[in-house]
């Protein structure tokens, strides 16, 4: 890449409510033991939201504000036996672009909001898109 | 949610290199006939490809930057006899934060590069994060 690059504004959609309050208390993935949250949407972008049930698996964009975005190379799962290892072959939420994705289930839908099943981020995390699970080709 | 928003600077870390040149005719997802395409990466973030193989599945987070930002709804894969839907409860690319996710195959591994099996984003589109797809609890 030699062009000079453009760069985006993500601007958060909503916020996670989960009673997970630090990192070092949060599992590392929605599947390992990981709490119900509640999402919490902007007014201004509720509209979006239409025709999400509960039972949809949703995948779950949120800004991982507290990474570090200057690693580029991690042991995968802090594990100190195992080599150093490019951000992008692992899940580290430390990247150039600290988003995060938590394939997660929707619990219930209220007004601006949607609660779902096992997810590992913490209180306040920003949210920043949600998409329906792409599902097999026929029922698109 | 009635705090300011605080917001976030995305900088791409890449670009697709790709023989699909325009929406029109690209297919909507991976598995809907897409071509081969190349991730060509930023020098400065290279290192962070460490690891990544041939026949690992990544997930290949874009930057939608032809889409939208203001639609919250949308009839699902512009089909008129469909019902307005909001987009968060779609895949399409307008919305607010205009973010592909596309679970994609590692075909080759070059330097600074990636080739991957079926992308429907065009030659141009920003790449701002790639992850390892999430397997079994034991295998992490």
């Amino acid at each position: 890449m030699t062009d000079p690059v453009e760069t985006y504004v993500v601007s958060p959609i909503g916020v996670v409510r989960s009673p997970l309050r630090d990192l070092e208390h949060a599992p590392r993935q929605p599947d390992e033991g990981a709490p119900e949250a509640e999402l919490v949407f902007d007014q201004a972008v509720a509209a979006a939201l239409e025709g999400i049930e509960a039972g949809d698996v949703i995948e779950l964009l949120t800004w991982l504000h507290l990474a570090g975005r200057d690693t580029l190379q991690t042991r995968p799962r802090g594990d100190a036996s195992r080599p150093m290892t490019g951000v992008f072959a692992t899940r580290s939420s430390d990247r150039p672009n600290p988003i995060g994705l938590h394939t997660v289930t929707v619990v219930e839908v209220g007004p601006g909001t949607l609660r779902v099943s096992g997810l590992e981020a913490i209180d306040g995390t920003p949210v920043i898109d949600v998409k329906i699970a792409l599902g097999p080709q026929d029922v698109r």
